[in-house]
């Protein structure tokens, strides 16, 4: 049972319109007038391919079809967008979940375990910090006190967002689900290792762990021309000398590890003032958590040496640290050996970028497929993957969604 | 004959209150109100001591004791400040000025040759770029289109501004002088050397040159998680690489070869997105004009080697390239002879910032006096020479005076 390129290139031209914006990108932020369109969009898809359609309290939507047993495999992912984001971070998953979904409908009768789709809601973190909003209701993980915090630029909080969506924030718990045996979610790769390699397919072992912390070089301003090089206490020679010793030392440690300085602030930053402040992010990233622990330890350290060493204040603020997240070990074969069925060459992947399935993993047994990105372009206008690549993996999802139902 | 820390204490608490802001630091920007209050308190001030009162078509101030020749020696600085500049920055050299011949003028007769102080109108850029205004028309510098071509923030003309603070653009050329016979300008070192080192008096060998570009990265933007470290194009790392070997090429020389990375523009400046884009400023100053060049052509070509060895996108966009003026030997040699009458210890120095006296240099016999800075502060509110210092280099003054025109 294979799905086609152009289903699924009509699917993503369909909902990639949708909050899109007039310069390209999409914007598609949970409980706005956009993710409401989307959200009616898949509805009558849904509907239409006969698949029995219900929404939660906090908006995830669901296309189900009822098995033998109540026992549900779940696939899908979310429809929210980054501000501008392109059409398949998220609504591949979602598209692809729909298109198996539909074809098994079409062809087969009763499964053994319920098979669902979804959409969820919210994963983006892009209009409140509700980082899976979707896939935490599900799983019992929002805390009361969110629906009043949260809020978004114009000061609107989560809850009056929701109410005036339709959706009353004092019934979220009724989201909770414990009826799951599976989580399966195809993902768009967001990076280039596929797109480089000319390889169609991943399969997710982990997804990484994170360490982020901000650093904080204080020397002394000083006049560009009347201060020697040896009198200087240059924030800025400091902490470009910290940032490349950080990079080299994860660089040496080699794949998958990766570091990031992707945010300065040099201060006064005028070209004849030697900087007397300057403040940098580190993105830490490791699918081990000792390594990743070892080598935060690592790069502070030597960020302390080279301060010390050059006689200027150093502070660091951790401002994130996420566990790396297994996959399902079984979860994992049975989508190798779908691949395997379809003649679909798949390699062993790290997700370098966080997905609904680490929230998933901690409670449900999670797998996850990768397609390849083009360029490895995410987050923006420019996102592509293309029909045939699409296709593979929906057909891929649809083996396992088979072996793990039928 | 010498000058007291309370004369000069009292002289410039009393100038540094006149355009002082409430929180503290100076504007006094050329033809503003706060520079026309400065000019009238030191009219006032050369008027009670007895000197000849004259401003010239620009709103240069002089104060004159005719002698013998009219051949004439000048000594002062500059009345304008930065954005929040501080008490001392060119006003010493004025006030310098002013108790130096009012008190040649209270205690001796008439000198053989002229002898004059000067207020100079404009030297710091900081409302037009004007740079240098007083000591170019002075020496016939300034171009027939500047007057309309320079404007302000607001879009005023200083053709208009002159205008309205009574000076007609169109007599400017009656600022000429052609009878200087010397031009001697004490001033701030508005660097740390002789405060670090517990010395009184700098006379100044050479006023540096300036070579500024631009530099330009260009890589490319992946995301900081799915991106391994192999695979980037990362355009901060390269720029920290050639940043960090600028640095190093320049302090290896040693003093006063000077380079600064003061300005940073990294894009798009995200936690998450390695960086496709990196602008950061290089202001190379050294006095001797071979080894400038020799430094600029070093640094630059290390620059093209790493981004040819990363795989990075770089140009270089020059800026300004300002030779270095060797100060007049032979009085020079007056300052020093005038600082051992005195018995006032001093060293030569190199000016690592720009002077009138680079201008006036190179028309007319120039020579600089530095006095410390504490802390080598300057541009600042926290600017400071203490009283004994500036009397110190007041009184080397009068001696040099005498030197030259008795």
């Amino acid at each position: 049972m294979s799905i086609q390129p152009a289903e699924m290139q009509q699917l993503v031209e369909t909902l990639g319109v949708i909050g899109e914006q007039p310069g390209g990108g999409i914007i598609r932020h949970v409980y706005d007038a956009a993710w409401s369109a989307a959200r009616q969009q898949l509805m009558a898809w849904m509907s239409q391919a006969g698949l029995e359609l219900r929404e939660d309290a906090v908006g995830n939507i669901f296309g189900r079809i009822q098995g033998d047993s109540p026992r549900t495999v779940l696939t899908g992912s979310h429809i929210d967008t980054v501000i501008l984001g392109g059409r398949y971070d998220g609504a591949l998953g979602v598209l692809s979940a729909l298109a198996a979904l539909r074809s098994i409908k079409r062809q087969l009768g009763r499964p053994k375990k319920t098979l669902e789709m979804v959409a969820l809601c919210e994963e983006e973190d892009s209009r409140f910090h509700s980082n899976f909003w979707g896939t935490r209701a599900m799983l019992g993980l929002i805390e009361d006190d969110e629906f009043e915090h949260l809020r978004d630029l114009d000061g609107v909080t989560i809850g009056d967002a929701m109410r005036q969506a339709g959706f009353p924030p004092a019934r979220y718990r009724d989201a909770i689900r414990d009826d799951l045996d599976a989580f399966i979610e195809l993902h768009i790769e967001q990076g280039r290792i596929l797109f480089d390699e000319q390889l169609p397919l991943g399969v997710v072992d982990t997804i990484t762990g994170l360490y982020r912390f901000r650093v904080t070089v204080e020397g002394r301003t000083d006049h560009a021309g009347t201060t020697p090089m040896d009198l200087r206490r240059d924030a800025l020679q400091a902490a470009v000398h910290i940032s490349s010793e950080m990079t080299r030392i994860v660089a040496e440690v080699g794949r998958p590890a990766v570091v990031t300085n992707g945010w300065w602030n040099v201060q006064p930053g005028a070209w004849n003032i030697v900087p007397g402040l300057v403040e940098f992010s580190v993105d830490l990233r490791h699918p081990l958590e000792a390594t990743k622990q070892q080598l935060a330890a690592e790069v502070r350290r030597r960020g302390e040496q080279i301060a010390a060493e050059r006689g200027v204040g150093l502070s660091y603020e951790v401002v994130g640290d996420v566990l790396p997240m297994d996959m399902h070990a079984e979860l994992k074969a049975e989508l190798q050996a779908a691949a395997e069925t379809c003649h679909v060459k798949w390699v062993p992947m790290i997700s370098g970028a966080g997905h609904d399935s680490q929230v998933m993993a901690t409670r449900v047994p999670t797998a996850m497929l990768f397609v390849p990105s083009v360029d490895g372009r995410s987050h923006s206008a420019a996102e592509f993957t293309t029909p045939e690549d699409a296709a593979r993996g929906a057909t891929v999802l649809v083996a396992a969604l088979l072996r793990l139902a039928y």
